[in-house]
């Protein structure tokens, strides 16, 4: 059985290393070789794709963001998981907006603008709102917070864009859910998640209180016959929960998974992609991650690990930068309480006690 | 950092995707291009032992039978761990057992002789006793069993022997322990070994009452300057724990540890090799492992899945043999009951019912 991933970074790395004890093969394509290219059975290049996706058995991606034209010639060979409707919705935010709004999922309200000018007008209807571009944008790229305080100023972006009423939540959150061609569906622990400037700085699991996001995230998954792993982020309110957006793919708040709890997210995607049947996961023990945003930790592994019940993913990536992902650390503890307390002192370790230098 | 392998068999793949996390490249030498061979950073074959033990920083083993050039020119390079006497006491069973006892290990009581006829005799002596070659013979190959009824044959078997007063142990047990250079010793919970025919076939941890084997475990590496994982096998009688021995590296017995414990054995391993620190592990769950032997198990993925709790590590061998590892299946649950019980029917999945015709 061969696996093919589009995307050769580190979320596919993670695939393949996580899943190398099964009896699959693993393909990789990329327009650059990144760290899973270097740990495929074989690696293509973008031009390649045809043959990439002709001696694949199953054909995945572990970022939206990829080639177009391998993602529809897999999609027309049915071999695409999870199917190209699922990526297609995250091209641009007002999709899938529209999507999630006409299938009556609770989001926050939005408007749709073509220019920056007449966005910012609905934000100020809106009082306080965020304005996003509809296409591109991660990590916090691409987003404007807007106030009854905020004046205009001309913003070098492309149009058109989404504006949300900002909604007063209490915590942002977010669920891992699987979902195979049987229909089996099963789920993580939902986490508690800490983001800054748009980037997801840690997380913990468990959450207590997770029934709205599973149900959400169920209904979410059978709508679009989904297969694979999916990542749901929601806002959080005392009695509320809003889907803010989801990811068609493994997912960086789901990393706690890869220690502490049975099986990790890449393990059940692959599972599901490749018709291995998905097993319910247990969380052993409350787990989070810190994530490395931006800079070496190689003179700091000792320090980490003495800190006990932690453990490191490095991504192999060849060059630091501001604001990129180049690893992350897993923390466990007897309870919730304890794994923030390790992550409280993780961020002084890694960070110097200054991470605004970083992300 | 770069750690080399000697041996490129599931022992050392298992090292190099369980520790692919972490910002470390692992080179790999062997006579024959084995499972880790494919997914080495680099590939040497004997003949370029220099090279390999020149570009690495430090050099370990996955198995005590690999080239003795490599294993002396990396002690002499400073670079071997653990340390090279670890392995020459495992080069003849009679040395292991000198060392053990000159050092008030219990151990079980032994003869040396030159021929088997010889070592015939001295086993009738002992009235039961076990008769095993001192070189080779790992498996259960080269062991025989002798009883008062047992009458004299002819064996094609090379000599000397060492000849064991049997035992009548109620189980036999084992320890995976770790040390590091700086002298920090941790250990996982000993496990109960089911073996036949000399072969492990499945093992169940946690074990209570192990306070001697930790203790023994501990002196023996300190007394042995060990830096690595060490396995170490006991027999358990009543209120009496003896070794059987140990083999200086990871041991097919502390594959549990994959599932359900906080870090495995093929990580500690590096940790130590490569002078990261060692961690406390953490047992989460019961667990235990069955071995694939002689067997493919392609078409039986799903019901060992679908039995729940259970995950598969699948050894990439180019062919099967009987008496071959293959893979091992892991299992969890919320007791030794419960896993024993997962074991029981993962026996009837994988070999039909009849383990005997792949053992």
């Amino acid at each position: 059985m061969i696996v093919g991933i589009i995307g050769s970074g580190q979320l596919g790395y993670m695939m393949i290393i996580t899943m190398k004890k099964y009896p699959l093969k693993f393909y990789v394509l990329d327009d650059n070789k990144g760290p899973a290219g270097y740990i495929a059975d074989k690696f293509f290049t973008v031009n390649q794709y045809r043959e990439f996706v002709d001696s694949c058995d199953f054909v995945t991606f572990e970022f939206e963001h990829v080639d177009k034209n391998t993602l529809e010639y897999a999609s027309e060979r049915g071999k695409l998981r999870p199917n190209i409707k699922t990526i297609e919705l995250k091209r641009d935010r007002s999709l899938e907006k529209n999507f999630l709004k006409k299938n009556h999922f609770p989001i926050a309200d939005y408007e749709y603008a073509d220019t920056y000018k007449e966005a910012f007008n609905i934000a100020k209807d809106f009082n306080n709102a965020v304005i996003k571009t509809c296409k591109g944008g991660y990590d916090g790229k691409g987003q404007f917070y807007i106030n009854p305080e905020t004046k205009y100023k001309e913003e070098n972006v492309h149009g058109p864009f989404v504006i949300e009423r900002f909604i007063n939540y209490d915590f942002e959150a977010s669920i891992i859910a699987v979902r195979d061609s049987r229909g089996t569906f099963e789920f993580f622990s939902p986490s508690y998640n800490y983001n800054k400037n748009g980037i997801l700085i840690y997380n913990i699991a468990p959450l207590k209180d997770h029934k709205k996001m599973v149900t959400m995230a169920q209904k979410l998954m059978e709508k679009l016959d989904y297969i694979g792993v999916m990542g749901i982020e929601y806002y959080v309110t005392d009695n509320d929960v809003k889907i803010n957006e989801y990811a068609p793919r493994v997912h960086n708040t789901g990393h706690h998974t890869l220690l502490g709890s049975s099986i990790s997210q890449f393990e059940e995607h692959i599972h599901a992609v490749a018709d291995i049947p998905v097993v319910k996961p247990a969380l052993f023990s409350p787990s989070g991650i810190l994530n490395i945003i931006g800079t070496e930790i190689h003179d700091k592994v000792d320090d980490i690990l003495n800190l006990g019940k932690s453990d490191i993913y490095w991504y192999h990536k060849a060059d630091i930068r501001r604001k990129r992902k180049m690893g992350h650390i897993n923390v466990y503890g007897k309870s919730v309480a304890e794994v923030r307390e390790k992550i409280d002192k993780l961020i002084n370790i890694v960070y110097n006690g200054n991470i605004d230098n970083f992300i």
